[in-house]
């Protein structure tokens, strides 16, 4: 029999179906459009996405790029990909509203070794869904598929999130003095921090036995651990900017990577220490079972999650308890978790 | 003998290591800083990149944001990783042009399965390097190391960037109409789109054997395989902004995913349709090769990959020589590659 010639090679054999990710996206338009507030141009065909800045009279934009991390590898054994969406839009919000910023627009970037109309619709009606809420217009995005790049279901979810405020406005921390108050206000759980870490200590290696872990009710939990770990990322930016309002905000500290000694640093002055108070905020019981089963050191705690508190506000002596009552009409619980003292700069965790 | 128990888990261990990155990063500030232009106030410790907006009566903000793509995967096997970095700010700064906007400032994300000082290094000197030489601030930017989401030398780079434009003097398409030319400037290859199809079709199964094929100069090329697919995406942005000054231009469609027709389709107004003429310019050998070896349709290499045009003016039939020529006195070269003529919405390739 005649060898046969090998096939023309098409874009599609090489792994990148074109129409295929045209066809997810066309489906998602009215969602991507249902974000946009006042001066988003869209970006119709066009190359760019376009948002006209008015009202400003000396805007400084401010701007963050992030990813979920690992917690796309939590989501993906639940097959529940609108959290890692929502994630996105409040890590982003919440940097940008930390420089006292009030978020304006963002875009996402989906990657996966082979898009599924599933994962990659689920993820942008999450990261839609959440922008509606916080008044963010989802302006723009991109999807890639790359075989060889990623795992099989290997999955990367990235937002970039720009937002605006007068430059006589920007909150730095540059104002943070001795006798200030720093206000913790509860996170949701990890939001996105720690995951590799949570998953080393919690989840059973192979995808059977550690679905069947999420879906057990731990001792020591009210809910399932999946239900525990994929709580979405607490957006903190429209409580922020209402506080602010009312109360001098010196410094906020955003709890990502790092916890609160490696984030509330960022932002204290020289001869400013921050002492935090350990006891005075409720660390969610997912912690404490991470810790256990892990067998992980407090020091290694503190600096690899957020404990409980998700977002820090540096205020005034005499504003941390009007601050912490404002918040709780908020919707928000905040607890007056630590003081700025003299001494060398730093963050001191007190037992 | 008793059976130890486990060790405790740390952040490290578990796959993440804090130290290492902050040590790779630590060493690149001084070249990120180096990007800085007027308005670029930094982000210091802070959250979030500050860039401070001035010089604008009504600006509109065009924001983009995407990833090299599987070219990653070449510039891996070559171990050759600024190129990428270059890639990604041109892209970013392509986009933004298109729209008539300058580019201000961008943001990198880069996320592998374990962080190497050399990659990221390298990577981010070619953002930053890139971004000097364009007079674009990298203004903030993220890496990530996600074991079990990338494969074992999986990365990915990720850019967005925000440019600015008076609202009165966006290029959007719309004033384009029939009579006009479209001026195709030349590319640098294949720039960061194709690369699935490219590697397919020239790059053998097995990392040993494609490493000898990049080094190796086939016929009809004047340099290495690996040369001719790592060569960086060409910023035009200067370019089209000097241009500007002199020439009226209606719509600019940067070539990238979707070939020339993908493109400049999406910046066509109702009933015109454009025109091509594809013996206008000359096509780059690599695209022949490309072709030939993995006997890929005409129509599919056209959807493809830029073919030797990385970006399409349009502009008013009789400024298309003096536009041709200016670009050439701006070291681009550029052809008359095809017109604007009345009929349904598209773009038809002749031969």
């Amino acid at each position: 029999m005649p060898r046969r010639p090998p096939p023309p090679l098409t874009y599609r054999s090489a792994g990148v179906d074109r129409d295929h990710k045209e066809a997810i996206l066309a489906g998602l338009g009215a969602r991507i459009r249902s974000t946009y507030v006042k001066g988003a141009l869209g970006s119709g065909d066009g190359f760019g996405g376009l948002f006209r800045l008015s009202g400003y009279r000396d805007p400084v934009l401010v701007s963050s790029i992030d990813g979920v991390g690992t917690k796309v590898q939590v989501a993906g054994l639940a097959d529940r990909w609108r959290v890692v969406g929502a994630d996105i839009v409040a890590h982003g919000a919440n940097d940008v509203v930390s420089q006292g910023a009030t978020p304006l627009f963002m875009l996402d970037y989906i990657a996966t070794a082979r898009l599924s109309t599933k994962v990659v619709s689920e993820i942008i009606e999450g990261v839609a869904a959440a922008c509606r809420e916080q008044g963010i217009t989802l302006i723009g995005g991109e999807t890639a598929e790359m075989p060889g790049v990623y795992v099989r279901e290997g999955c990367d979810v990235v937002g970039c999130t720009v937002g605006a405020v007068e430059r006589d406005r920007m909150i730095t921390g540059e104002a943070i003095r001795p006798g200030d108050v720093v206000v913790g206000v509860a996170s949701d759980g990890l939001h996105t921090n720690g995951y590799s870490l949570a998953r080393a200590a919690l989840l059973p290696a192979g995808k059977v036995a550690a679905r069947l872990a999420l879906d057990r009710t731990p001792a020591g939990l009210s809910e399932s651990l999946g239900r525990a770990l994929l709580r979405p990322h607490r957006p903190y930016a429209r409580a922020v900017l209402a506080l602010g309002r009312h109360i001098e905000i010196r410094g906020i500290a955003h709890v990502t990577g790092g916890g609160i000694p490696g984030n509330l640093v960022r932002i204290l002055p020289a001869r400013c220490r921050a002492v935090i108070h350990r006891n005075r905020w409720p660390v969610p019981p997912v912690f404490a079972l991470i810790q256990e089963r892990g067998k992980v050191a407090d020091d290694e705690m503190f600096r690899t999650f957020n404990m409980g508190l998700g977002l820090l506000l540096v205020v005034p002596g005499e504003q941390g308890e009007p601050a912490a009552a404002h918040l709780h009409r908020l919707g928000e619980r905040a607890w007056i978790a630590g003081a700025i003292t003299v001494g060398p700069r730093g963050v001191h965790l007190d037992a």
